[in-house]
């Protein structure tokens, strides 16, 4: 298949780099090349073109890595060149009943361009099963997991167990800067919490801390100390849901 | 040392199974041996009594591993047998002027024992910086972060980083689970979805998605299609504090 990337962002790049070092045939639009002599290293200059005509006649398949906001103008303008492309959008909101659109969706904070070799190996997208797709995943592959269908919805669960780990793991580190100030003591710390945490959901999928022992004026004291603190709105929030949740269980 | 263990929950358990592949001497205070039958091809049987008594007199370091609400009438009957005793409570909430008396907290979600013979090594403890905890430390060969002090504020921290995060895979779980229903598929979307969210955090210190591209519009679909829903309330928590982080950040 010849690729086509349009979007030189986070997903882009590291998307692009992946097909380059998979030797796929491919070019990457953006608007001034100039600015991403940077990435030369890990996606050759060659592939890249400010002809959005170009790249749209030399691919068959084009992947659309624009902020979601910009796809729908993005699949219009590919469209009013040639009608004949399959579209693949790298979005976890975006859907469309048109038969040559699809989703791809790595389920995988992307927060700058990964050049590491592994990375689109190791992560997992997600589509809606097709022929179309089945063959994107021997030509690229590419571990894919199959979803009934895109919504807002399902991009919001992807958010919270990706983006979201992120910003708690922010909130939790602002509040202990407050006991320590050394910032390696603090990356020991939040490796030896995190990596419990996600342990307990993954290797007994239960919760645990006080909530879990019904220590109530625990949860109390803790909630008088953040108030005030912007950090309280999180903490009230993910204590309510983990109470239902033990509540639920029982 | 000789050491004692008030209370066979997760960890005390934990702890003992520790001591126990390390050749100390210690006891583990119980209300009922026989119901802890299931643990002792991890910790033998002959390290549990019933008497309290006895194993304050036979320590010189007492470790608390109750729930926080019963430390301090634990620790009012240690006082009664002896006064001379180091007592170290696991807690990351109490906090006590007496000299004796000492935190040892784990940077951990511990939901149930774990006799993993690495797991107490691997995870990190907070401490007060003290010759005792520097000398028991040495004897148990475990790592220690020193902290200021103890407070309600870094156990909520310590809970956020650890717990929460628990909680939060549930609740994208319990989200996901509206798109496919094959639980291994979930798993391996969670695996993908986590881990990258943990390394945006220690290995680019950066939040990514929709927020980070200034994507409002796809926030608000998302709070739409979570309108009514439990997670509702955890979604706007996180992007708010995501939102103020990278203002911040500007």
């Amino acid at each position: 298949m010849k690729y086509g990337i349009i979007g030189a962002g986070n997903v882009g790049l590291t998307f692009a780099h992946y097909l380059s070092i998979s030797d796929k045939n491919f070019l990457v639009f953006t608007h001034s090349i100039n600015e991403k002599s940077s990435v030369f290293r890990y996606i050759p200059e060659s592939a890249f073109t400010e002809d959005f005509d170009y790249l749209v006649h030399n691919s068959d398949t084009i992947f659309i890595a624009t902020p979601d906001y910009a796809i729908e103008k993005t699949i219009d303008s590919i469209n009013d060149i040639s009608k004949q492309k399959n579209i693949v959008v790298f979005s976890g909101s975006f859907s469309s009943k048109e038969k040559r659109i699809y989703n791809l969706h790595p389920a995988a904070s992307i927060p700058q361009p990964v050049f590491d070799d592994n990375f689109v190996k190791e992560i997992v997208f997600t589509a809606k099963s097709s022929p179309f797709i089945e063959k994107l995943k021997n030509d690229l592959q590419i571990q894919i997991v199959y979803i009934s269908n895109y919504s807002p919805l399902y991009h919001a669960g992807a958010m919270m167990a990706s983006n979201f780990i992120t910003i708690l793991l922010f909130a939790a580190e602002n509040i202990l800067k407050n006991f320590t100030k050394n910032k390696n003591d603090i990356k020991r710390l939040m490796k030896s919490f995190s990596s419990t945490g996600l342990n307990a959901y993954f290797e007994k999928h239960k919760i645990s801390g006080p909530i879990s022992r019904g220590d109530l004026s625990t949860i109390d004291n803790h909630k008088s100390a953040l108030r005030g603190k912007k950090e309280g709105i999180i903490y009230r929030a993910l204590i309510k849901y983990g109470v239902n949740h033990l509540n639920a269980k029982k």
